[in-house]
């Protein structure tokens, strides 16, 4: 029997965690961190496995025989953008975990956007005992863009924390408790919308979609008079001039951002302080390492026993 | 048939959201607001509603008819202290959207500690993009002491975040997918709790209750070594030398305070800018006015046709 494949793994994540991650990882093969320097000239032709997040562009010029690329994140487009990529199956990290973090971090959002955390913090730092006019969770609609496993745990959590929650996917789906649009109604549900949260997909067909001539179509009924634009998806799915723009005009109230055009976000960009917007820097569902290796050994268990992989993306649709 | 009883409504909220809660309310009565300086020296006597928050302390002096005393809020303590409360029944405000409110704050408060928001801010006052080590709500547990209906309330929607939860009070209750604790099993339940959830009444059993003694017994296994403190409750719960001293040695990592042993709190607290607390001026759960007033107005038609009044206190035990 011939050995097992090594697996390459590429992850731009935080260093220590991959590798502690690492101990214990595919014990029947070899493992490649390109993190580690004594792999820097390492022949990597022949090797049938990549697990890759934000790779150096020259990976697959140097691993000519991979027959299956994992994915480090749910998204893909970091991938998909890479020069050479083979036509082998491409799989998703999809973790009940990273599902988890994600949803987290909207409610938290939402929460602090309600809440006016913000300014009840300039407040304080004022040592001044106010209190605001507070409307309540049931006051706001949430609008979610993009209701594929994040966006359908994110509605749900929501909606048991007393929002009012309705879902847009470019094919409708039945969510249960849910209102939900489909990819022709995206303006009656934009109408609808108080706080718009972003997890969508970056595909030619989002590219830019969180723009000003969207931001105009949301509604202006909700307890803040303005939108709050939520970004927990793509930084290429949203026009950060025209967020700025909608923000100083007032047609935005306020915004929450954890992804950006370019990453990471230039010091001189004027989202880091903001009193209205919360940047966090691409943190919202980071994935966790260790889970993200079992769900690898996972899917080449099963493609070296026969069994078909799951996850896997349509690169077509870009998903 | 003779007039009906006026309602003296005595409300330390903001009073702009009295006046227009009140427009409406309470049809078929005159309404007497005390925050209306023509009211000042109204005669009182032979009336029998008032509605109170926070009273002047000369109410049941000038008012010395009272049928029912209707409390402003959950808690009942700042009745239970005002000189001369008559020996009548005392109902508190039970209401959906106040039991909604504190859970936002409390989900909230939980969301922001577990996700180092403070630290995120800060970085982003750096203007640096740089991601933290970060656990999830399931590496963390949620002690709640006062498994009321906002303790039993913010439990089930702190378990649908993720979050494990176990719930402690004086009279153990069954919560269903919630593990809880009663009286003498205090110490078992801090043991578990990593981040600590005060929504206790205030009684003579809990004034100081959450003290170095208490925070020395809670968990220090959770991700952030030290146990984070939230109070929602009431303020004369907690020791805030103790707290102080415990945030200083490291004792406890972090906290969250709505409420405190003097309100407003100083000016002059160290509370207000400490990079490791939130502080909120106690309004996690602001009544919702309107539904106050149209649950005394559901409680005053139940006693006017013979029916029993509802959410009655016991002022034994103090809530």
């Amino acid at each position: 029997m011939p050995a097992k494949s090594p697996v390459i793994v590429d992850l731009k994540f935080i260093p220590e965690e991959v590798e502690t991650a690492l101990k214990g990882a595919f014990p029947d093969r070899e493992v490649i961190n390109r993190a580690d320097a004594v792999h820097d000239d390492r022949d990597l032709s022949g090797i049938d496995y990549a697990v890759v997040w934000k790779s150096a562009p020259d990976l697959f010029d140097r691993a000519p025989d991979l027959k299956v690329v994992f994915s480090g994140g749910a998204g893909v487009d970091h991938v998909l953008t890479l020069p050479g990529l083979p036509e082998v199956p491409l799989v998703r990290f999809v973790d009940r975990s990273l599902t988890t973090r994600m949803s987290e971090w909207v409610a938290m959002q939402c929460l602090m956007h309600l809440r006016q955390h913000r300014t009840y913090e300039a407040l304080a730092e004022r040592r001044e005992w106010r209190d605001l006019s507070q409307p309540e969770a049931a006051d706001v609609t949430v609008g979610i863009m993009g209701m594929g496993v994040l966006g359908q745990d994110a509605a749900r959590k929501l909606s048991v924390l007393g929002f009012k929650v309705v879902g847009w996917s470019r094919s409708k789906k039945a969510v249960e408790g849910i209102e939900t649009f489909g990819g022709d109604e995206l303006d009656a549900f934009l109408a609808r919308t108080d706080f718009l949260v972003g997890l969508l997909p970056l595909t030619p067909e989002t590219r830019g979609i969180f723009n000003a001539g969207l931001f105009a179509k949301l509604s202006r009924n909700g307890p803040f008079g303005a939108p709050v634009f939520i970004n927990g998806g793509r930084g290429g799915s949203q026009n950060e001039a025209d967020i700025l723009n909608s923000l100083d005009a007032g047609l935005l109230h306020a915004a929450s951002l954890d992804v950006f055009e370019q990453e990471p976000l230039s010091p001189v960009s004027r989202f880091w302080q903001m009193p209205n917007v919360y940047v966090t820097p691409h943190v919202a569902a980071s994935s966790d390492v260790k889970a993200l290796f079992r769900h690898v050994e996972q899917q080449i268990a099963r493609l070296e026993s026969g069994q078909p992989l799951q996850h896997v993306v349509d690169k077509l649709a870009g998903y």
